[in-house]
């Protein structure tokens, strides 16, 4: 098992380590004085690392690929104010000696807590059939599994392991606040679609060594992913209301709330209007946080603009500073 | 059966008719001597009329309304340059004495002429799943008779018993005339996609009495109906190649061609984008032709612009006249 | 005192009452024996009314004029399915007779109750300085008196006497039932936004007689118009920390959201966005809300779509018929 | 003549070649022993490749620049992987020693072929007039040299030699297997507008040594060249019908389809537009066929998506690889 | 000639009329006591006034129509507040009995001083091509003609014989007062492009009976038929400047200043972004004196907002009253 | 004082030189044998430099910063074509030591000549209170101080110190050039208009090091600031006529003449839209002004297309290589 993280190379400077890591690039280059060298990155959770390979790099090349899980044995030295490492040995590693969960960010909150409290949100449903259609979806090993790992994005907001419960959680919560507000809103129904709406994801994406679109994801898309999932799981649940089939297909139709945004029907019903106004609610709050964290990262202080935010077209502006002194 | 039709009324001018209509409008109104009586718009595949009604009015209010079929007699005569009819007798028709094709306007062409040109180009197909996969839908009863009588549209284009299916046979007669000067096309895959793309529109429309839509024709619409019932025959005809699958699939989803118009994914294949740009010419070639044609109606000699098009926005021009001289 | 109102007219057919209403339209017209009449319309907060004065119309059109209130005496009597009013006399009402709220729809809660919850809010901020703020503007006599009075909108959403605040209340209560769950928020900071965003709306609107624009409200706009009321009761506390005037002046000015819907800024802080999100929400459910109203009015049945809803551009479904069965 | 090309470079690794180059780029560099040299890039129609002069470039400097063709002598070798070339000579070559075919990609089609293919539709015109007019192009020496050289564009679809001709003479096939089936559209005039409609890139581009834009390319651009070109040779052949120089004119004007892709004018006419969307169908089918080598020499797999093709706003997939298996 | 305008009605009630009118709609309607009348509507360059013709309407019928000149004698009358004639005789009007300008409204300046301003503009040109260059088309006789009577548009701004003359010489006057401001515009060449930008609005519209557009006009469009008079100009006077002919004929292509007004050219020099900019200026400073016109006309106070201007997509404000005390 | 300026570079090559500059840019790095040596970049209003230093950097990085200005001690020399210049001594420069309008580029024109011809305008007025209203800006010392030595951007159209200034008097030499083209405007409120609409830069942009956004500029926007300064002056004047600062509001907010430019409002008087025009002519001509100069400065001979001007979204011609021969 891993036990070397890049985050910690300070406290090994000038050792040699032996570990595991995802190889993000490989590259071949002339050596000066003559024959080849590799220049490779190395990934895990926790960063990057530029590596030089300069000798015995026959087997390597015949064996590794961009891509692939390897195990390295290196030296590890500081070069223009970053840590790189010098290898010795790097060979394949076996599926068994993996664990993904060390090389792909993750969610920081408890998987086994947002799932049951999920569980126990669909559990008060008073709407009979909306509470056999949800479990149908949670009760399902392989959508279960796939529902607990999936990032909710490739990038921008929730790109890691776990991201897409962590998002429903979230929205469920903040749903469940809102409804009270609103009578024409049926809370059962909306919660429903707040559960289903990015499920497609589990299949959009894929979070094999890295973060991707599958074919699937491109030419279909999660929204009608899951529109399809949805058919199966009514179908099987037959008889089910076919109004209620209806209702719940149309919110995951049309939670982008906009054509141009991918949704092929604007929301036409009160629980399709809120969900799609709370979801992309919630993924913009997730981009403002983003992006605060990347500016105090990059050495802002607290009461400065960030940069230009270009999925929002502005720049932001963290207001705590200015409020927290009373 | 209906016998007398609203485009002969000039045959029977003064004389007494007992037939057949749609009831497409009714309102009471008051006499000016006191009373009420019925001022009414019956309708048939030929045209529309008006009608009076001006006593015994009692029954007709109990017991017909908007949007049935009813059996009347009256006496047709000329008001201001129209034809109207003042009623003596009205009741509600039974479903027996009514034939749906009286009322709303057809396609001119042979249904069943048509139906075996379509099959006679599946059976062609060298491709054995995409074969099978679209026999299953024209095989499939139900689908079939909707699919025969269906409208393309409640208005525009092809809005007529039997358009989807006219509409269809001109794009794959068209699919297959264009397919051989792009290597990339794969002609079955093409014409399964012409054939299936708007098959969505037996469920999304309704031609009971008038041409609208249906509730899940506006909350899902046609594209999204097609893919749920794309994903059912898959699901019955398993196993399935699964990447064909996807290529059906993404055929139905982009055949609008841009977000704006409902499809929530742009063609990426070849047939998709062909498909795309066969469809909306066919559309926006029997646009021409109806505007012509209304052009023509409207008293318009056969050289002038036509009015403003709305859903083209811009005048159009039968070229036929300044061409057929020579 | 006005005692009898257009909606009880079925109650008086036939007979002789005297009230005042709101004058909308007055035109001449010539009679066909000679002579001239008035074809008036009459306006209370429940309905509008057809009316007609055949003699002695010299001093009404000397004297009463569109916009005017007027105290009338006729006779009330049904014409093609409506009522209407036949007048004797017709003269200009004084200031002393009317009561505006007579005239103009007007909000059905508690105007005493909703400012009260409106400033039990303020009172428990931790922000002194946002304290002040918010109570330098509630605690303003002429201020106070127009929020408590005007509508939200001249039409769509809220627009009725009182609707401003009624818009206010109930975003405050969605403001702090969200907000716990973005970290990034102030809630002294979001409630201040919310209560003061729409202020301008107190000079951009009149509603006197009937709602309207000022000259103010079309050239400025009730955006600039609050701006420009934040600086000056700024001013009024000097000192006020300028970084929190800034906050405080940005939710205002970025609370459409949109270039577009005339907000020179787009939102750039949590509160902000927020404040944005949650207040389009408030004005959208409202619009469903009404629709739904008006489409139950025009006899639609409870599943059905309703007409096409310009401002939203779409129909819209009361989602409510279909789930209440269990 | 050339008889070295850069594509051929691996054959002569490590031997002294001389041969014909366009320059492509020249930069004077300072050594690090003191002293410049000359950084350079050579291309010819198989690719580009690096070159290094390090002694005695003081005639060159005078001499030669970018743009300019050159003859050179240098010894081939590989660096970083890359084939590049150290040069003992360099001269500028006169114009009698450079055919600029060897220089620039060109297509890889028969011209005279194409041309007798282009004119033999012609001559079966039953129209007289559109005869006359499009042979008084084609009998032109000096367009005729030009439509049979000149590339489609600068980059995109058909950027190479006798690209234009080749593009025109794809068209005009699909446009006479798609007229069949409208009635409304004149084949003449079609095919009249398919030959007709992109001459005016004659002049909008040039393509001497590169391809890029002339002056009255960017100013006036081959829209309105064309329509320049055509009102002058119907001025030849006056007495020339004034209805159909109008419509041969309005198809030239309208077929980009859209103002903002530079058309002044939508297409009004049956021609006009089955021109402009059998023009954009043929485009973008260039552009996926393009996308798809460039795919395929990226080493990407023949079931891949594309990289993102930006000028269509989406990656592409070539389907083929999951349909030739039956 | 026409002596009798329908401006002057009032001073003709119940008197009897001889005159001469536009025939601008004619409907055959129902008496009620059977047979048939006539319904017309009536104009000439002061306004519109309906008519009615009770008998003897079989020479009418037979000889006059829709868009043709009449004799007519009748008495002139008041009914529901307006005037009207009752028809005794009617027939066609001989074009000799015709001046069109007694039909269309005109133009309130002299064309002669106009035409005298504009040559005189031209004749101290210091560019002697452009000076040779606008006069050939200031001396053709028919072009001088065309350019002295059209209007500048069917409707909006300057829709008035004339109207095109008065527009570019008011224009002119601006260009040549802001020209200096400016060291990258030629004075010669701006007022060049200022007086050729719009001749082609002298085949666009016709301006026979009432305002239209031609075939041409609606199929090439002003911009483009100016292109193609430059050109024949340019012809004429070779040899010419190649380049000074590009530059014109780029400020007649880009004058719209934007694709989706249908110029194919932005303005990429100097003079034809400041005659794009002045051009529009003109136009709509002309409608905002058309609205300031109309709005007072419809009995606005002075201080007033005019309705929503639909072109501009506002309403508007003279703010004179506001300012003209002091 | 600074006395050496880096356009000068080339007359002190291998000399050593002390001198003033802002910091630009800092970077630490590794010395191939060990050790650290700072990568700098200097700047001046005539351009940029790079700087080494490479021993006893420790003072320096302790109190040396971007963005700070510092004086040096060097030895300036030529490296791959450029001038850089090897630091022997570097400090924190004193504030008395800086007149920053030695590190910023700054207007060509005499600030005192364009104040007083500004002022002249004004003591012109005949409209007295607009004449109070623009006294009481340009009567503040503190207002005129920032108004003299604002830029108007930071990038783009007079992006220098004096900017504003010199934007505004040519703005407002235009405006009473062109006014009395135009007899609905007021030429005292189009000149209040043009020397207030950009007032609110002042504050919306700093000018310290370099030309950059405040926060209360990012988040207000000049727009709203000036609405701010423009209601505080008229508080002072009180009493103010209303109306007047009503028009003179409005044209501040509309001044950007679209929503998606920042104007919460579009231009509704003819002072508003006459502003707009001539303030956006203004900016892009002097983008064409300094994109000729760029063009003319990287080497382009003076009849050829500039490169593509992003801001404008095409390539600009000079034109005046085509006409100055006459």
């Amino acid at each position: 098992m891993k036990d070397f993280f890049i985050a910690d190379a300070a406290k090994f400077d000038n050792d040699t380590v032996t570990s595991y890591f995802a190889l993000s690039s490989l590259s071949v280059r002339e050596k000066k004085q003559g024959g080849q060298y590799l220049a490779l990155t190395l990934t895990d959770k926790t960063g990057t690392m530029e590596a030089r390979m300069w000798d015995e790099i026959a087997d390597v090349l015949a064996n590794c690929s961009e891509g692939c899980y390897v195990k390295v044995q290196g030296q590890i030295s500081k070069y223009q104010g970053k840590f790189q490492i010098t290898l010795q040995k790097m060979r394949n590693a076996a599926e068994s000696e993996i664990d993904p969960a060390d090389y792909l960010p993750a969610t920081l909150f408890d998987v086994e807590e947002m799932w049951a409290e999920l569980r126990g949100y669909v559990s008060q449903f008073t709407n009979h059939d909306l509470k056999r259609l949800v479990f149908a979806f949670l009760d399902d090993g392989a959508i279960a599994s796939a529902y607990r790992t999936a990032p909710a994005a490739k990038r921008l907001h929730h790109a890691w392991l776990g991201g897409l419960l962590e998002h429903v959680v979230t929205l469920v919560r903040v749903c469940l606040a809102t409804a009270p507000f609103y009578p024409e809103v049926n809370p059962d129904l909306l919660v429903t679609g707040a559960i289903l709406h990015d499920i497609g994801k589990t299949r959009e994406l894929h979070w094999k060594n890295s973060f991707g679109y599958t074919l699937e994801g491109q030419l279909i898309g999660h929204i009608n992913i899951a529109q399809g999932m949805l058919l199966e799981k009514v179908k099987e649940l037959s008889p089910f209301p076919e109004k209620l089939r209806v209702l719940v297909e149309h919110m995951i139709l049309s939670h982008h709330g906009k054509y141009e945004f991918g949704s092929p029907k604007l929301p036409m019903t009160a629980e399709a209007l809120l969900l799609n106004v709370l979801d992309d609610l919630e993924a913009k709050m997730q981009v403002l946080r983003n992006e605060f964290a990347a500016a105090e990262a990059s050495g802002k202080s607290p009461g400065e603009m960030t940069e230009w935010v270009r999925s929002m077209d502005r720049p932001l502006l963290d207001s705590r500073s200015y409020l927290k002194d009373e």
